[in-house]
């Protein structure tokens, strides 16, 4: 939902030996309340420490700050505490599951007898409050032995199947067992010292309860006990916290905003796809509306790319397996593409990738110098086996249609196609309304599984770094992100309300050129290895259609939108009039239509709006009678009295303009 | 190759008891050579009976003529007994396969120690021509027993094997058996009378080895006895034979043609697409210019379609099994479809047919009579698994994209859908450049397959011939030919070089709205079922594709061709001013590009020229002083001296005019 905050770091401190990081805090001036305040330090070796953690030789550590990502985590994870206590107070029977924080929140599943309730989550977050405001210390115990741990947590099942499981557990995702030890974290009352509640758990947290100035519960949901469906099932409560009640109430007027943009309500209400259960998961449907906007959107990268020199190919969906294999995806990718079909003795799969049949194409023949930069471009249509649990919408799918293109060059060319790949994705996604982006710059680090040569990953680093530069975007470096075959981009857009979407790649390749041989002949006659550059702008249509959905809320602008123009007669007997129009429209290839439907004008207006249709064209008795129409536009600005050959320049001009922002009269 | 040639039938003639029919067609003065001469009679129950046959009553025959389908049939099945005879002369040890008549032609499979060479080809033609010069007479003998046979054929293992299997055999495909009788036929010495020859067969025969006017060996090649791979591997012989020498050499003039025009060889020469081995059998790649047809074929397909009121919609390409179960094409049609993907405990199939899918769309929500016609339009790539002996370059593959669309509408407007649809039908393909048709009407007869009521039948079939009278072309009927579900009209149309080839289909269904229980809400308040009308222009892309190359033998029009114009420099201090030229034209989103190469400009020319490229623009001093080009074109005209500007709006024009002849300065 958000964007990491990026405040200021504090200034390192130095804990004396034999006093709390705390007290070296304080002693150094910093804030312990609001959003600025320290919660915990980072030592040398990386690692968290609690407040309360007094080292036994002086330490340099840096003072973590309530707002910054790892204090909304720790934050987050001390809130879900919370939310574990109070739970235990009001429902004794319920027994821990896990907790952990996680993007914008927390949760904790618990096993408990029923589901809870709407009325049970107002309960729970007035009891938290009430720990809140007593102000209940974190206090780390270091248990001695796994017996000692067994015998505090007896009551506890799920927690000590974790006990004894910790060799197996992955404590990053779940932060609830330490690596070397096994520690629980004990909240005690401010005033008598006496432990409260306590819970397994390797922490950090923060001081003190008090220190959580803002949370919320968002709701609960069945979860089975460590996500597998064999295990029980666990129910599950959600919630937000944040360091300023401004900043929650922010959160969850972005959560509504997002709600109200999702594009898969916003499919369902536009009539613009869905996903039939006949068909399967993830598996998108395009209806005429939707398959409209689509068409639009195709056809607009496609002049765009054939302006710029890309060539057009088209590859089937299926291929025998062997084709995979040279490229190197099978076994590795296997289990993100759909199971083989057994055909003729071979085993064919359906592609989760365009790659290795671009290659084909650029092997099936001899290739010159001259013909570099060779670019070729398909929408082609993929099929990848995601989870059903990360299937979402159109922004995660099982088949995806990739505006996909490789770039053939030599080494010299590569610094220059790098540079005018990255201009060329940013115009284009600016020419569908997005214009807030920022770059991610993916290089290797010293692992031995980078390959390649060094002065190529120079080079293609180098030229990345460049190219990024040129387009004076933040940049933000990632080293090590790299994949194993080469460094690369990625284009970051922001959309109308803020949030972040991973858009373009740019990937240099050292690795598939080698795989499938392909050269070749350079101006000397030798024969060379191009570099190969993948890109996709989009990513996929379906995703991008998704974020644009999300982004316009549904108004596409003029050029993109399904039904341009809605006449709407005064009385039905205007309605031939209307028709006239719409056909003069529809001759200049404007989607146009009148609204025969029954309904009053009134009601015709307001499905129009709900419709989001950028032109409403209205003609009553004074319009026919002088020849003219209204418009009244998705802003509620209108327009009347405008003559009919001037009301038919005026929608195709703005809608062959490709004008992003909705017409008006404003 | 050829369409059947339509030479008026013989009067019917009485053969007399005890009369052979030759003596009676003989008496009736019919010929009895030449292209017209009677080979053999049909008797009333639609049986061929040689000229040798006579009735045991009196017996009203038809004389069938040489140049007749079926003359033409005896003609080659007596040829390939003439190549059997000859092959045992020369090969003693060679033992008989099945030697039937085929299109154009016949061929005859032996067992021989070694595959024939070209020159054993020539050895046996001449003494074919001895054969034939010698008139032996054919003879009719009816075996007595299966046991007689068996002994008569005891050097012939694969003709005993057909004795024994004789009623497993379908007598029709290998025309060795009879039905009811066990015969073979003799090939007698004309002096003498005696047997020279024979052979297990059922016949007919031409009377006499005279009446072969031209023949010719075409090529050898392997073959399985009876088609099987678990069988001996024999040695097929390909021949044709013919009415006349003259008929012979146009036939492998056509033939000549047809192969300089094969899209399989030009696919390669113009560098169109490939079939790579890596992905698998029927599974086209389009290579850069093929790929640039193909998109110039579809974008001017999907403007029209747009324009003629079609929705776009886009399904995925797999699907649970259930909705072919619901369409009705599982099981049924399971043996054209790729075997299942079995994933999460469904099977996935990948889809022979978008129908159902776009069924999906249309039952996605309530639908009103006010919507309708609704007409969903897809290029919908499909997978259908065809036999990889049918396989057959681009116009018969296993993987294809349909220009399908779905019509739906009320019973009332079903007549005026198909004659709209029709006319756009043909229309669109003149738009491409095809403009002679001939219409197909298939109808049902009184089997009792077909379904639905007598009155939409009634509708549909009256609507369809309505509409096919009001295409002013060539019906020929089709009864009992239509599908189950409904009748249908097939466009066929002639190329280039006159062959006929099957394009699109209207077909209308009554059974698939009921099978997904289809519905919309009338005008009166009720609920009606719609009618369906299944359409496809082009067929697919891919058949089309090759259709068009062939057509046009490669030399597509300026606004299809991959490369619409090619400079070429006089000398190479004239690139420059011809590669400003062609931004200019690149500006203008023309195909344009300078030949850069070390060559001559001669051999420029022969490059552009052996690529078809419709505009060589060629420059040298001259044109450079004066601001001017001198085109080039595919005849071989040319223009010179053409002013800059004027040259470009030359090309501009042409190109946009979608003219499907070629640019010339004639």
């Amino acid at each position: 939902m958000s964007a990491p905050r990026l405040s200021p770091p504090a200034e390192p401190v130095i804990v004396p030996a034999g006093t709390t990081a705390g007290e070296a805090v304080a002693a150094a001036g910093l804030t312990t309340h609001g959003p600025r305040a320290i919660v915990v330090v980072r030592d040398p070796s990386d690692q968290l420490r609690d407040l309360e953690w007094a080292p036994e030789a002086d330490t340099e550590v840096e003072p973590v700050t309530l707002d910054s990502p790892t204090g909304l985590s720790v934050l987050r994870h001390s809130t879900a505490h919370v939310l574990a206590q109070a739970v235990q107070d009001i429902f004794p029977e319920a027994r821990l599951g896990v907790g952990p924080p996680i993007q914008d929140g927390f949760f904790y599943d618990f096993d408990v007898e029923k589901p809870f309730q709407p009325e049970d989550l107002s309960r729970l977050e007035k009891r938290m409050q009430e720990i809140v405001k007593q102000g209940q210390r974190f206090h780390r115990h270091r248990y001695a032995s796994p017996e000692e741990a067994r015998l505090d947590l007896a009551n506890e099942p799920f927690k000590l199947e974790l006990v004894d499981a910790k060799s197996d557990v992955d404590t990053d995702e779940i932060m609830e067992v330490g690596g070397a030890e096994l520690t629980s974290y004990r909240n005690l009352d401010p005033k008598t010292g006496e432990q409260v509640w306590s819970d397994l758990c390797r922490g950090p947290h923060l001081p003190t309860t008090r220190l959580i100035p803002a949370f919320k519960l968002m709701r609960s949901a069945a979860a089975y006990w460590r996500g597998d469906e064999r295990n029980p099932q666990l129910q599950r409560i959600y919630g937000t916290a944040w360091p300023s009640r401004d900043e929650l109430k922010a959160y969850l007027k972005r959560l509504e905003e997002a709600e109200r943009r999702d594009h898969r309500k916003l499919g369902a209400e536009l009539d613009l796809f869905s996903f039939p259960d006949e068909i399967g998961s993830g598996l998108a449907v395009f209806h005429p509306r939707g398959g409209t906007v689509r068409s639009e959107l195709e056809s607009y990268s496609r002049l765009r790319h054939r302006r710029a020199g890309y060539q057009f190919v088209n590859t089937p969906h299926i291929t025998k397996e062997n084709l995979f294999t040279t490229s190197g995806h099978l076994p590795y990718y296997a289990d993100t593409m759909y199971p083989p079909i057994e055909l003729d003795g071979a085993e064919y799969y359906l592609k989760p990738m365009n790659c290795p049949f671009h290659n084909l194409v650029y092997r099936s023949r001899g290739r010159s110098y001259r013909e570099l930069p060779l670019r070729l471009f398909e929408f082609g249509t993929v099929y990848r086996y995601e989870k059903s649990g990360v299937v979402h919408g159109l922004t995660r799918v099982r088949g995806l249609t990739m505006d996909d293109a490789h770039i053939y060059c030599t080494r010299e060319q590569m610094a220059g196609e790098l540079t005018s790949v990255l201009q060329f994705v940013l115009s284009l996604l600016r020419d569908y309304g997005l214009d807030d982006f920022f770059l991610e710059l993916s290089t290797r680090d010293d692992s031995p599984k980078f390959i390649g040569e060094d002065e190529d990953w120079d080079a293609a680093t180098a030229a990345l770094s460049t190219a990024a530069a040129e387009s004076g975007l933040e940049l933000v470096p990632d080293p090590g992100g790299a994949a194993f075959y080469g460094p690369k981009i990625s284009v970051q857009a922001r959309d109308a309300i803020g949030r972040t979407w991973q858009m373009s790649t740019i990937q240099v390749d050292f690795n598939q050129p080698k795989r499938f041989g392909l050269e070749y002949s350079a101006a000397n006659g030798g024969r060379e290895e191009p570099v190969m550059i993948h890109r996709a702008l989009f990513g996929s249509i379906e995703r991008f259609f998704g974020i644009l959905t999300e982004h316009y809320a549904g108004a596409f602008p003029a050029w993109l939108a399904p039904v341009q123009v809605v006449g709407i007669p005064v009385r039905d007997d205007h309605a031939d009039y209307l028709a006239d129009f719409v056909s003069t429209l529809a001759e200049r290839d404007i989607r146009a239509e009148v609204d025969h439907s029954q309904d009053r004008m009134q009601k015709k207006i307001r499905t129009a709006q709900k419709l989001k249709i950028p032109f409403m064209v209205i003609a009553g008795d004074e319009d026919v009678e002088a020849g003219t129409v209204s418009f009244r536009y998705r802003d509620g600005s209108q327009r009347n009295g405008v003559p009919l050959d001037e009301a038919v320049a005026h929608v195709v001009d703005f809608v062959n303009s490709r004008e992003n922002s909705g017409p008006s009269a404003a």
